[in-house]
């Protein structure tokens, strides 16, 4: 079968049959986040992502510092999408041969800089030469004494957002457009502001976990990542389009660019804000916007319509 | 500066200047086999490795069983190579649109034979488009409690191998002039058996690790991979050449093919066997093929003629 026929949730789907762990201190395999292994009171998550020039950047509207900067966010936001704390990074590189070694520089101090903000070593890793794009592999440990799951909502939880959508989807739009480096972002205007949101997201991060009974990072679209809080959970879920918070500069842009908001906030992903659930009624920092159902999974509008979601964000072998 | 004036031990280099650790429960960031790192009685051993078609293998000649099968095993070696015991592997693949999901398949019963011989579980990663060639990228968990390091040699110590060497380049000089794959590998033929131990290598385990100082396995070739332990642990050596045990078939491939088989052994590379020192004077089922000295490194033959020898493996930066 063609993978273009099977997509990406269907590759981890064989995977996760073919290679459902047999070792008990495997708590949590493929399918989350993180993985989970149980090393005496604590728990050990391990992550693991790739990037590949031309699928998931582009040199000629990043710089390395951003991408660096944003390559250890997206791994310290699986971390964090568990509770966990982040701790080391492993990093393998790809390397061009008309890169330069300032070039690499650039690169690691943007790492560095995320690194020095969530408290992750960079530990060692790989380097070797790639004959076409740059390819950045990283794998983030971390640990957790109790790792929040996707599979923990219930009905009747609520479901949270840590932050605004939509931003980094709209960023990228502008970035196709323009193709061009930003290397400063201040004095920002509202197009900067969403741009920066893409190339060099910060993380969110929980002060307490007590009460949070799944979660997962917005990374492939707030439809798709809810929807794997669905299936992991066995749930269904219910949202309301007009409790999605959406940022003063992505209503702004997307009203000057005659674009729907809410599609970039709904299926936008690589926000790297948190998703979670919990049966608390309001949770102090978080946009409450719908609550997990026994099944079914729908949006309702303002003046009550309900129509049913689907997992749409991002997949690669789509496209 | 050129990533090519600079070659790859000098990217890492400039890494391990820029990014010394200062987590105190870092013990071994940069520079050896695996990090390590630090956690109650045992210690959390790191290691990562990057495999990119056209750079370190070529699907005309690699079957996907036989590529994961290897990839996990370049892994496994280094974990063993500290001593320690593998455990999790994590696993990123970017993959082109032109394969099937067999092939990915393939890939993972591979990964799957090399994990069930060295309890391996494999826990996650992650999987993305590739516009090229396919990029596996892996990063392997394991445990130790006394973790050897490549910087224990002393001057006095016995300089052992584990097993003949120069084999798996002597394969893939047979693959370059060939491109066929090879399915099966029985009945062998003492080409076959080279070529074998190039696609499939099986890692060397020691039953014990008592009475070794330093330890490295042998993935850049034997001069490169001492020069490493020299190096870490401020010492020189001396190798007698007579000494380096070279198999039966690839004596004879060598002969028939007009080349030096001790120049294979040397600096071939990709032989996954274990490189450690002692001061002991013989280590059961281990070949003692030299001794660590002061300063200096060199080789002797069977009339006493020495000639210093460099770090000369493989540097994808240079070609």
């Amino acid at each position: 079968m063609k993978l273009s026929d099977l997509h990406e949730s269907g590759i981890i789907e064989n995977l996760r049959r073919g290679f459902a762990s047999c070792s008990p201190d495997v708590l949590q395999g493929i399918g989350d986040d993180c993985a989970v292994i149980r090393q005496g009171r604590q728990n050990l998550l391990i992550t693991a992502d790739m990037m590949i020039e031309g699928v998931h950047f582009d040199l000629s509207y990043t710089t390395f510092y951003q991408l660096g900067h944003k390559f250890l966010a997206v791994n310290v936001s699986d971390v964090l999408a568990m509770g966990g704390r982040p701790e080391h990074f492993t990093v393998s590189l790809g390397i061009p041969k008309t890169l330069t070694s300032e070039n690499i520089d650039d690169l690691y101090k943007g790492m560095s800089w995320t690194g020095r903000s969530f408290g992750v070593d960079i530990t060692g890793g790989d380097t070797c030469l790639s004959l076409s794009g740059l390819v950045l592999s990283g794998t983030l440990t971390g640990s957790a004494k109790t790792p929040i799951l996707r599979s923990g909502a219930r009905p009747g939880h609520g479901i949270f957002l840590t932050s605004t959508i939509g931003d980094s989807a709209m960023g990228l739009y502008f970035l196709g457009k323009g193709k061009k480096r930003v290397h400063r972002f201040s004095p920002s205007t509202d197009r900067l502001r969403l741009i920066k949101k893409h190339l060099m997201p910060v993380p969110a991060a929980l002060e307490t976990t007590t009460k949070i009974s799944a979660m997962t990072d917005v990374s492939d679209g707030l439809l798709t990542d809810l929807s794997h809080i669905c299936d992991e959970s066995h749930t269904g879920a219910v949202i309301h389009l007009d409790r999605i918070p959406v940022s003063r500069a992505l209503r702004a842009c997307c009203a000057r660019e005659g674009v729907d908001a809410i599609e970039y906030a709904l299926r936008g992903g690589e926000d790297y804000c948190l998703l979670f659930t919990s049966p608390a009624k309001v949770f102090p920092g978080a946009y409450r916007i719908g609550e997990i159902t026994r099944q079914g999974r729908f949006m309702t509008d303002k003046e009550g319509r309900k129509v049913p979601f689907h997992a749409e964000g991002f997949d690669h072998f789509k496209v």
